[in-house]
């Protein structure tokens, strides 16, 4: 008796496989199966060959496949200021220097054209969400769909004026309403985000509080970076700031930290108690000295760390192959043991464990039939990448994004033989450089001696 | 009155040049005027298009050029054993891992093949002289020698049997006939490398003082890499590995120490005082739990620091892109400072703080006019390096070996639009897989149950 074969868009054939889920697992000359959106079966490459009959099939057999990544704590629009200003600790680089340039330059234009620069960078890099948090989200949310990417985009709120809004009611209004008009879109998505403890007034965070659990919102902000903002807030608040968020009501598993550098043993049961996702960013916080995360004490608490690049203005690349790397290195590094953050535990982070603490986990983040086929081929097939005892260990210490070579978001091919499918790579730099032109000119005006 | 042209073989014109000496200078749309072997003359293009008549004229409107990087601290052949055994802490990783397949491998081929594999994996990526300490030095010699770089070779010394010798005036001689064979090579020369102080005896120490005095050579070695080693040295022998060697008489400007992970104050005096090289591999460091080395503080009190990539098996990139970031990034954490190890100083300890190390200072590590043209052109042109405000921070914080355009070594094109001009790249990637089933079915034999 003959089986009829069954119709898929597409099948990705690969040397190797990293589902993610099951955990810590290689496959071997396996296949991805695409129908529509969404992955359909993961399974050797013969029996895929006889069980299906794909519109398009794509061998590749030299890579592995491995979940698209998460990038989940970064500003994309910084992209336009890359190496502005660089070897500043954060406060005098965000007043001297960041701040200044934001309050002359920040638009929607800016927003749209930097979020384009900078998720294009993301997209080549493996990099398929990103959870961004900047202003004018209409603009982001432009960009984002422009790239075909998945975003979760930030619905900033500040307690000081900027060109966008003028007051923490402005910025929240402003927000819903871009929120409102991209409902139900597929890909594209919007978090709350209150910039930080610092910046954000008791009654403001009340508020986000209440509208979290109305909507069902994601909450997205920056929780203890610097030793500085710590120490300020129990001058200013008699307590640190994440006990202030504990007695606003804050803290619950729709609460997503970035940074969380400065945290005590307390700290981290609270997170772990109350199911708070943390973005750790490593790279960006040795960048501007403010200091290595407790990581592994927060995976052995059961915390769920995903990987952030931070802005591009503070890391100088948003890559998170490079955060796998720097984060297995930082904690092999401060625990004094070798052995923590192995290679696919980064993998993990850098997939599912972001997907959770964006509540995504049914969506992306892993290989899993009924999934979002968000996918990455990375080529082992070149001199610095051989040989291959392992491709989850090459994945984290020695592949670079620079080996990527094709990205699928909801099964459409977005980058092709490391190129961008549907963007134009000379567009978008002459689009960065116009904007390098008036972010200098700006600051040749403010301070003419110095060129 | 008509001035007559210069001669000249090739003339490299660029968007910038960062000659390095002097320091902390960016040239915009300079050239660098070659004859032969040297650099006669750095200039603005349209002078330099006036001045000279060039057999060859290379013209890169998006490049920086820079000095070709110096890798102070590898182990090239180990580039067979790339991701072999991570995730473990240096002496387990040594004792269970390396040196098993070590004993069982190292041969003449296998150091010849490695340093092939290695050697072209660092050129590729903008090295044009590599520190490299192995055994069978003649196959190392003969591997750089056919790829066309710069290459400072130890002459392993070590108190216990390998394949290559049986003691340590077995490995010394041995050692001594290679160089006496390569005597006069303009790009490769020797060292001495004594493996560590506690591989090492007090007798062979001395004889190689000695020796080093008598050759005029230079002693490569490692020393306080890790605590255990410095708490073992004082149940041994009653002092630290340091105090030791200085005892002997070993401290001088001729000694380059790798890693110098633990270090007091006093020892940074020592070196300081000696006119000691470091070689600092912050990537390996972490990686293999080691620690941080004082790299501020070395830096503050004078000493030369270079940076190696150590071998690929514990890093696991041979990548000086790499670890020109991670050195800054780690000094930026482990002071608090975010403005130590900036990007100009990066780019000196990878140039010319490493050529004075090795005692090349006059031959090479800056771009100045009667230096060999070693010479390296970075690609800016890029989504991922736009804009460029500064290219010196760019190197450092954004760039990778992957923008590696071009590369000359003493004048002559190894790299061109990133690949290797002279040597096949599939051949090379097939001589590092056959490696790598070799190494795979010896492990398969001893360990029959863990695949």
């Amino acid at each position: 008796m003959e089986q009829v074969a069954e119709q898929l868009d597409l099948l990705i054939e690969a040397r190797w496989v990293i589902p993610v889920e099951p955990a810590n697992v290689t496959l071997e000359h396996h296949a991805i199966a695409i129908r529509g959106e969404e992955i359909v079966a993961v399974l050797p490459i013969s029996e895929a060959r006889m069980r299906f009959s794909a519109a398009q099939t794509v061998s590749l057999p030299e890579h592995v496949l491995i979940p698209g990544l998460i990038n989940l704590h970064t500003h994309a629009p910084m992209a336009l200021m890359r190496g502005m200003a660089d070897d500043l600790p954060l406060m005098r680089w965000l007043m001297e220097e960041i701040w200044p340039a934001e309050s002359a330059h920040v638009s929607d234009r800016f927003v749209f054209d930097g979020t384009l620069v900078g998720g294009a960078e993301m997209l080549r890099g493996g990099i398929t969400c990103a959870a961004d948090m900047y202003f004018y989200p209409d603009a982001a949310a432009r960009a984002y769909e422009q790239l075909g990417m998945r975003a979760v985009i930030g619905m900033t709120v500040i307690d000081f004026p900027t060109n966008y809004a003028s007051t923490a009611a402005d910025y929240l209004s402003k927000g819903l309403q871009v929120r409102d008009s991209w409902r139900d879109h597929s890909r594209i998505s919007f978090a709350l985000a209150p910039h930080a403890p610092y910046t954000v007034s008791n009654a403001t965070w009340e508020r986000i509080g209440s509208l979290a659990e109305e909507l069902d919102a994601l909450i997205h902000t920056h929780v203890q970076e610097t030793a500085g903002e710590v120490t300020e807030s129990i001058e200013k608040h008699g307590v640190r700031p994440l006990e202030r968020l504990r007695s606003l009501g804050l803290l619950g598993p729709n609460l997503l930290i970035a940074h969380a550098v400065h945290l005590n043993g307390e700290e981290i049961r609270l997170l772990a108690d109350n199911n708070v996702g943390v973005a750790h960013n490593p790279t960006s916080n040795m960048k501007l000295a403010s200091g290595a995360a407790p990581v592994a004490d927060m995976l052995a608490a059961g915390i769920r760390v995903g990987l952030g690049s931070d802005g591009a203005a503070s890391n100088n690349r948003l890559d998170i192959f490079q955060e796998m790397r720097m984060a297995s290195l930082l904690a092999k590094l401060t625990t004094g043991d070798a052995s923590v953050l192995p290679a696919h535990k980064m993998l993990q982070m850098a997939t599912i464990d972001a997907a959770h603490a964006l509540g995504m986990q049914a969506k992306i983040g892993s290989l899993l039939p009924g999934k979002k086929a968000d996918i990455v081929a990375v080529s082992l097939d070149t001199l610095e990448t051989a040989p291959v005892f392992d491709p989850a260990s090459h994945l984290v210490f020695v592949s670079g994004r620079e080996h990527v070579a094709q990205v699928w978001i909801a099964g459409h091919t977005l980058i092709q033989d490391g190129g961008l499918l549907h963007n134009d790579n000379k567009e978008l730099l002459g689009i960065s450089r116009l904007w390098q032109n008036s972010l200098q000119n700006r600051r040749l005006t403010a301070n003419p001696g110095s060129v």
